[in-house]
């Protein structure tokens, strides 16, 4: 049987991957008594008079909503909200495996941007976070910012943030292994939706001054055709030299290339036009731009990708369920740009510098220190200045 | 320390009465390929063949929402979403306690009747079941009609239909006891909120022919003041003699009492004038209408009250875990009059002819077999008609 065979037997086995479970048991009259009516209504009266109890009463202390409309799942696209399901599900039970937060799906049944914003503010009381999942690009821009402005509780888009969190944290010990520096290297990003932009957004924050974004146009100048508000506004920080031409033309002398984008659209001779010690994050689900070996060959130093069965995975898993766990722990309001830095940093040093080498440049998803040490790299970048933390 | 402190002190240490827990354990590479990428995209891709798949692959099979605005609340009122997260928490928790039935709290940051609705049907999806709860009246009854319109999945307001089930059953056994006909019974309706109009529509849908609704105002006719349009509506079907007067003017000559309402409004004068055998209902909490030794002391024959430490406890728990369990294991889509009067029934039925007594006309709440028969009683009225079941 195939992995894919075996997947679709287990999911009907299981039967939906998800059970809700009582922290407490009912098996007498007094305890419905307590944990249900009367006893309920004295936590109920203390929320009434202060909504910030709900986080010493409630499951919003440690919940989570993993939302998505279903419109970008996965390779599949724009699948819908039901199909999405086995998607939000899995992404629940990574965030509590990994990360001890619980987290329920929610698939929204519109693509409508106000209908999701308004639908998601709507329901946020019972939760401390929400994890956008798989939306498409630029709605999803949208969508999380406007989020952020009305909820007081963390929003975060995993398929962004998670992804750029995760390929900084590589790079930055790709950057100690070659002993470039980010103000000097060429960043080419090859894919120019939510990952891709979020990628470019963090290498930018965190100090890279020449990046340069490639759809499937090439490169994307003022010239480039059906960019959206998002891509343009990309433009006043990228591609400062206002370069033109294909993904080829970009990759000469560059130093780094991340590819959020198609299979094995990057050819040897692309990487051998690279700058010497080249890092290379070909992260196309399941055939990457490039593979590994042919890379390699071509001169690349270090090369990650998104899958398992090769080096250097790329992989959120090392940051999302740590991101929320740090965040609700820390009563965080927001996940902000220092967070997203210092939880790359944190993941970066996870790999001792006595083990660290081209092959090994990303801890493991089942390190068990990852969970604990990108949440104090959250909870360490809280500040009390009434947007970054309650009360 | 009271019941209420203990109530309080152990909702602060369980920090939430819920958590979310994975039926599937990620401890390697393969499990995460299995239950995640890549393995995952498997049921998404039969389900987005065919939507029905979601009930073979995810948690929609046996999952509900407990919904609510929180704006009537216990007996606490409209205290909105945050202080109703503890109770619509326990509900989650009794849903899975007695019916093994996964439920998740939505509590709403809108009162609004057609943002309600339209948030309710976006977030539909994940779910296999809507249980609303606590929402006020006459908003209550739009919402539920519209959800049911609206969503192929059942719609079942708790506190109307729980509660009258119940009061349903009760009533069926005390009819046994008494040898009262359901035709001729004068019966009167303390409170025309949701749960009285409720309990009266299904008692005449039972076949009760003689019932009058009471509110603060005395008895409701066409010269109550501000009655709503659920409660002028009842006035086709109720009080056909077209009485006026007081409660007290009501309950002369009548057989059984009915009390959603408020503490000690019935005496034992009031009682001593209603016909022989009465039945009493008296299920204001934690204060009834009139209490059980004097309503008997009275003249009434059988007295049930809200309350555990009283004989014939009416309590919704007996219901609505066995409705939803039914209604998920036979995929109904509508929770329909034909099911509530077989779970009425069904209940009625539990309490054995050999034990069935002044005392005893109520299976208690903790009894085992309580689900399975009501569940079963749900199944067997599902009806292949399109409207009553899926595809």
């Amino acid at each position: 049987m195939t992995t894919n065979e075996k997947a679709l037997k287990l999911h009907e086995e299981w039967n939906g991957k998800l059970t809700t479970e009582p922290k407490c048991t009912i098996a007498s009259r007094e305890d419905l008594a307590l944990a249900y009516t009367p006893g309920v209504a004295e936590p109920c009266k203390v929320i009434a008079e202060d909504k910030e109890a709900a986080y010493k009463y409630t499951i919003k202390s440690n919940t989570i909503a993993v939302v998505s409309d279903g419109s970008a799942v996965l390779g599949l696209g724009n699948i819908g909200p039901y199909a999405a399901m086995p998607v939000m599900e899995g992404k629940a039970v990574l965030f509590k495996s990994f990360g001890d937060v619980n987290a329920f799906p929610i698939c929204l049944d519109t693509q409508d941007t106000e209908e999701i914003i308004k639908t998601v503010v709507n329901i946020a009381p019972a939760f401390g976070g929400i994890n956008l999942e798989d939306i498409s690009a630029p709605r999803c821009f949208e969508i999380e910012t406007r989020l952020k402005e009305l909820l007081d509780i963390p929003v975060f888009h995993d398929d962004q943030h998670g992804t750029a969190i995760v390929v900084l944290a590589g790079i930055i010990n790709g950057l100690k292994i070659t002993g470039k520096s980010k103000e000097n290297c060429k960043v080419v990003i090859n894919g120019a939706g939510s990952a891709g932009i979020a990628i470019t957004k963090l290498l930018l924050t965190y100090g890279f001054k020449n990046v340069i974004m490639c759809d499937i146009n090439g490169i994307i100048n003022e010239d480039s055709p059906n960019l959206n508000w998002m891509q343009k506004s990309m433009l006043d920080v990228t591609n400062l030299d206002r370069l033109s031409g294909t993904l080829k033309d970009a990759l000469v002398g560059a130093d780094i290339f991340v590819g959020v984008s198609a299979p094995n659209i990057v050819s040897a001779e692309m990487v051998a036009s690279m700058n010497k010690d080249s890092i290379i994050f070909a992260m196309a689900n399941p055939v990457p731009e490039i593979m590994p070996d042919v890379a390699k060959a071509a001169g690349a130093r270090i090369v990650g990708t998104g899958r398992s069965d090769f080096p250097n995975q790329v992989n959120n898993v090392i940051a999302f369920p740590g991101i929320f766990k740090g965040a609700l722990e820390g009563r965080a309001s927001q996940i902000t740009e220092d967070m997203k830095l210092a939880a790359a940093l944190a993941i970066a040093n996870l790999v001792p510098d006595d083990k660290l080498c081209d092959e090994f440049i990303l801890p493991e998803a089942f390190d068990p220190d990852v969970k604990d040490a990108v949440a104090k790299a959250v909870m360490d970048n809280i500040k009390p200045d009434g947007r970054n933390i309650h009360a």
